[in-house]
């Protein structure tokens, strides 16, 4: 029987309550499908650095590449925003990011058909909306030099290779290959000398795919064609910083962020992770929305494992619970036939398998 | 007879349009308020580098330290976007602002009770949405060195000095004085230096407004919340690239970019401009809404006039021809009774006031 090692990230807030739940979902897709999966529990984040004082132990880095792939729930929380810099969770990540190499973000931002009503959004504007968010992760201005401050001042840079552009863009444009094929390049070339650099270099890398429509807009106009139509879109390539802006935007579409998985790669191990965030306030309650890291567990299979067809079954069954009228609290007036747990969610997903 | 100077710059694609349509306002209103306007028209723009070959003559300069307000349009378009960037017309935008030395964008986004039915978004989310975005205009990564490109390698500076942050912070609180009294700063605390330098200021200056309520929110929680539930915002103070996205953003909630004005203040001379762009794809044709910019004419007899009963009584003939159901093309399906031009919206109005 093949059997996959996957390393098990949970961080900080409700990351445990949810990354058990696709843990859970895990166990029942693979013994169904014959194969089998071992868990290697690693520290990052805020419990890291409460244990270990180092908010990414050297372990975490060795153990996640010592895996198949690392399935990640959510770091930080005000406890350790007091923390010089590179003692907080969120430095933890950004290094862990950059020693994985995981350059390409991929954020895909789907409205279930079940939930179109959910949105703050116009519901014919959002049902069938479908896009993905593709972010360069480990450049621009997260990791640019010169960066620092004084008492008086302080910087960044945003700054771009060619090489690091040409690469994204690639991802951008084979996933392109594999959807609608259209990618709109997301910059802005009107101010940012960077902006410039990024979209010539795309250009060129568009020159490979011909088959791929290529447009360019401005973040600025992005933001808001995000709102206005976003079915216009189906590959956004974009930065650090704005792809970082722009997901959490398009993340809304979708009605809540609990529902959205993200998967970052481009090396030899991928991470994947919920895209909403760590939730101090609504931790231990056991009423975190667990779908998203579902989510995220379905793509490692896809992608990491390649196992298409648990995959399906976990989407499936994540459609199913919804159409069935299963919703946590954060859905509860969508719809709601059952309000559900974050374990109780979880189970209904696992039984549906 | 009081008599003012406004320096008119119409700029390129409906920027002439839409400021006719501002001056055949003023002028109504001005004949009927006691005080005569005078107009020196300037040159800026695509069409300033087409006559003159600079997007921002000295005498543009000049000329607006000379007026006691400019009322622009707006610039740009394909036609120069091959330029070597310092032609650009959008080069010419940016080196006024910052000769003028106006700090302080102020962004509006107000929803008009008549067209809450005209965003994308469900009109309970913005029924009531009164919010003022405060940004940075002449610092960040817009002007920050080091900046430039070769061939491999493209790279700016967000950078921002704490008397810079002191004196926008100002701005807002005293802004927030006026309003609810609530100032949501936006950064990226969380990883970037500037960030830090910019939150800890704004802690510092908000003490000296005890009355006011600060708080601070990571720029892409802040684009999902501005969409997930606008009204939680009154005033929104951010850095130069954050203020041009949220404010793009926050405009959709109006349901057209075509109703909202701007003023860049800060220096002796302020600017006055609807934040929407030249959108050449229309220009020449009657159609563009010249609404954001007759509600940009009204903030400049607000703030740089001191006529407050006159810029009363524009914003009022604005809101009666909405909810007369007055539209231009762009709101058409709004609960239109009759959709007009241009230069139709500007004379109704006019007549009204
Ligand atoms: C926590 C933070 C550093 C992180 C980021 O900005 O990349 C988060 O917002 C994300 O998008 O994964
Ligand atoms: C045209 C462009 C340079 C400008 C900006 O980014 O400031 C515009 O988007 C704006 O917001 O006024």
């Amino acid at each position: 029987m093949k059997s996959y090692k996957i390393a098990l990230i949970k961080g900080d807030g409700i990351g445990p309550e949810i990354v058990d739940e696709a843990v859970k979902v895990l166990d029942a897709v693979a013994s169904c499908s014959g194969f089998s999966l071992t868990y290697d529990e690693l520290l990052m984040g805020g419990v890291a650095y409460d244990i270990t004082g180092d908010p990414l132990p050297q372990e975490t880095i060795s153990g996640s590449l010592n895996s198949d792939a690392v399935l990640f729930g959510a770091i930080g929380g005000e406890k350790w925003d007091s923390l010089p810099r590179e003692k907080r969770p969120e430095s933890g990540l950004l290094r862990f990011r950059k020693e994985l190499g995981v350059y390409a973000n991929l954020r895909p931002a789907v409205v279930y058909d079940e939930l179109a009503n959910a949105s703050s959004l116009k519901p014919e504007i959002v049902k069938g909306v479908d896009l993905m968010v593709v972010r360069e992760l480990i450049g621009g201005i997260y990791f640019g030099e010169p960066k620092g401050r004084d008492e008086n001042k302080g910087w960044n840079t945003m700054v771009y290779t060619k090489d690091e552009i040409v690469r994204i863009a690639h991802q951008a444009f084979k996933i392109a290959m594999t959807r609608q094929k259209r990618v709109c390049s997301i910059d802005k070339a009107n101010v940012l000398d960077v902006s410039q650099l990024w979209r010539e270099t795309v250009e060129e890398v568009a020159k490979e795919y011909p088959e791929v429509e290529l447009s360019h807009m401005y973040v600025d106009n992005a933001a808001m064609q995000l709102i206005r139509d976003p079915k216009q879109f189906d590959v956004m390539l974009t930065g650090n910083i704005f792809g970082d802006i722009l997901s959490d935007e398009a993340s809304m579409l979708s009605g809540s962020i609990g529902l959205l998985p993200s998967a970052s790669v481009g090396a030899k191990i991928g991470v994947y992770e919920p895209i909403h965030g760590s939730a101090p306030d609504i931790a231990g309650q056991g009423i975190a929305n667990p779908i998203a890291t579902i989510a995220s567990a379905s793509m490692m299979l896809r992608y990491a494992l390649n196992e298409q067809e648990a995959a399906d079954k976990v989407d499936a069954a994540i459609k199913r619970a919804l159409s069935e009228g299963y919703r946590t609290g954060d859905l509860a007036q969508f719809d709601a036939k059952e309000v559900c747990s974050t374990s109780e969610m979880g189970s209904i997903i696992a039984n549906y398998i």
